[in-house]
């Protein structure tokens, strides 16, 4: 069963050298990196200069080597990584959500293909093994629904414009300081990370293999004091909420949107950096998983997890996948705020009870009912600066 | 490596009848029960009757079965069951936290002897999958601390008693009446059932067998609404928490006892009857994980868990207890609260700095240090009706 692991590592980054150390301090594991291949080879790195190469071949053509570990940046050249890896009859840990989210068909057809294992924990909520998790459940039915803040980066800066009452401009400069915002945060920001790790967990939880673009999603750009401020007086916080639900004709509701949310809620308990995942099913009930969701060791933690799964060839079963044809319901509708400048361009012909609860000489405040295809569709509300759409609680939550 | 689950299961009570039904609504685990052995062969069941038997060797010796699942309450009948099973060459799964903890040496050997797996994850804390993540933390000195509430019946009485401020008299009625709380709650209130889950959760974590006996500990009986009172006043809340820490010199300072706690600590958000875990560790830094530590379907959401991990043979592997000899260091000083009549019979010579800080006609409070020691040893504290004795926050968290 203990079978010794001989690991070849693309990148040695934030994350890669993170894993370096993490398996230093744990040679009980009996694993070692064989080879390193990086971009550059003229950086100074903090390993021994004999385990660097730039040749992709010396890892994945390497018989001494069985796992590939993989956690560079560029999506198109991880998948090439992977594909070849797998081809070579060689396990593989990943860290690069993009790259999963838009390749995951390939993946899944990959892994079929050469019946190895390909483990990706740390790409969605790094520490939290939330992956491993929703793999337990066994029929989509008994999963009621899946909430969870899976970017770091926007749930630090909603805390510090929540909490401290900073604006979205200085909290964005804090993260950035404390190394919680990348130097260029758009991916954070605009809700693409989220939307990348939101597949992955759809295919987990749901069976629901779809690109990112089919998703509903926006980012927390938009978000402003004016926001703030009604959150406060509804006792509400703000998170940038990955949402599914399992409806009652049995399809799934899908979306990554700005929320306000219960204070009593889960999700409000995650502040700062954190990540949260909420998963109501109907034999364990509630289940709230927190932890770090980013950042070296975190995420190597993660990565560690699944190479030592690999000892025992864990494999994804991808239960759901093989089970039912659950697919996403985009007719459902979504109870939202729209705070706009009232000059703002707007087309709500196929939004319904559209009220405006408040509004100055230079925005207004509506409150309205519009389903997820139209906002998918028509999405004038994303495109504008000045427009902020929020997900409210159901009625039954408020 | 998917092999069939032919189960034999032992006990047919609220958790093996969850089970049943839960199995039932998972057709793709492809786990059968094929016999079920129960004490009393009269009483009407929720089942086909040709499923049961009074007979165990109807399952130990049934070469059908692969799997034996042990969800009884008479911890001697169980490790009898369990030791015969594996003799047998049947994989193991087991929810008896009492039988597991009085004799976890004799199990580990046993799994060694064998090479069989044995899983109980629904022995400590149900739904929360603790036992299998601390199984990831490959070296004892990542892992800082582990702090949890695993008995959810006490958890809900303190929550009554500190939100609504109920008496403990009438929390209990109200946990009896939800089916929280047990019609004899001793095993419940008095501690006893955390301590031997609390066994288990450290030898998972830092590789320490012992025996609960040798574990500090106390339940929430002694709690008043003179305590509650203090806790409002100094914004904590109560809860007992199992609490383990690594110590400088590398040893373990563990125990079990009601404890004062800030708002912001991740078990204060564990209300009612739920549980929770919370793991700082130097890789993946602070986790929680929260859900239902108890109930039909919880438990049987975490047996099910177990179940289809034999489908790939997983083992535990103990590993901290085969890495590093880490002992219990009961010399280590707690910061209590201490509540008593003025008239109690106290002996308090090896405490260091005892300071009364309110005292009326009745009782005083006192402050003052302690070793884990001195309160295992003399233990006069537990033993009077009308003392209270609460862990208070380190001075640096309060």
């Amino acid at each position: 069963m203990s079978k010794k692991i001989k690991i070849g590592l693309f990148g040695f980054g934030v994350v890669g050298e993170g894993l370096y150390k993490v398996l230093r301090q744990t040679p009980t594991l009996q694993a070692s990196i064989e080879k390193i291949c990086i971009k550059d080879a003229f950086k100074k790195r903090n390993a021994p200069v004999e385990l660097f190469t730039t040749q992709k071949n010396d890892l994945l053509y390497n018989d001494d080597i069985n796992i590939i570990v993989e956690v560079i940046d560029d999506a198109e050249a991880a998948f090439e990584i992977v594909k070849v890896a797998l081809q070579n009859g060689k396990q593989v840990v990943s860290a690069s959500k993009k790259m999963l989210a838009y390749h995951l068909p390939e993946i899944l057809a990959l892994q079929k293909k050469y019946q190895l294992s390909f483990l990706y924990e740390s790409a969605a909520c790094a520490s939290i093994p939330v992956i491993r998790n929703l793999e337990e459940y066994y029929d989509n039915d008994l999963l009621h629904s899946l909430r969870a803040i899976v970017n770091g980066s926007t749930n630090y800066i909603l805390t510090k414009m929540l909490e401290d009452q900073l604006s979205f401009k200085d909290a964005l400069i804090h993260a950035q300081q404390l190394g919680f915002a990348e130097s260029n945060p758009t991916l954070d920001i605009e809700g693409f990370d989220a939307v990348n790790k939101w597949c992955l967990l759809l295919a987990h939880a749901y069976g629901i293999v779809v690109h990112p673009d089919k998703i509903l999603f926006n980012g927390i750009q938009h978000i402003g004091a004016i926001d703030a401020d009604f959150a406060s007086k509804n006792d509400y916080s703000i998170r940038l909420i990955a949402h599914a639900e399992k409806l009652q004709n049995g399809q799934i509701a899908a979306y990554v949107l700005p929320s306000f949310i219960k204070k009593t809620d889960a999700l409000a308990f995650v502040r700062n950096e954190f990540n949260g995942v909420v998963i109501e099913s109907s034999f364990a009930d509630q289940q709230f998983f927190y932890g770090k969701g980013a950042g070296s060791f975190p995420t190597a933690s993660a990565l560690l997890s699944d190479i030592a799964a690999l000892r025992y060839d864990y494999k994804y079963e991808y239960k759901k996948i093989h089970q039912s044809p659950t697919q996403l319901d985009n007719s459902f509708f979504l109870s939202i705020y729209l705070r706009y400048p009232i000059d703002a361009k707007m087309n709500t012909d196929n939004w319904v009870n559209f009220e405006i609860i408040d509004s100055t000489s230079c925005y207004a405040i509506a409150k309205a009912n519009v389903t997820i295809d139209e906002l998918l569709i028509n999405d004038w509300w994303k495109q504008q600066n000045g427009i902020s759409l929020i997900v409210l609680p159901l009625l039954n939550e408020q």
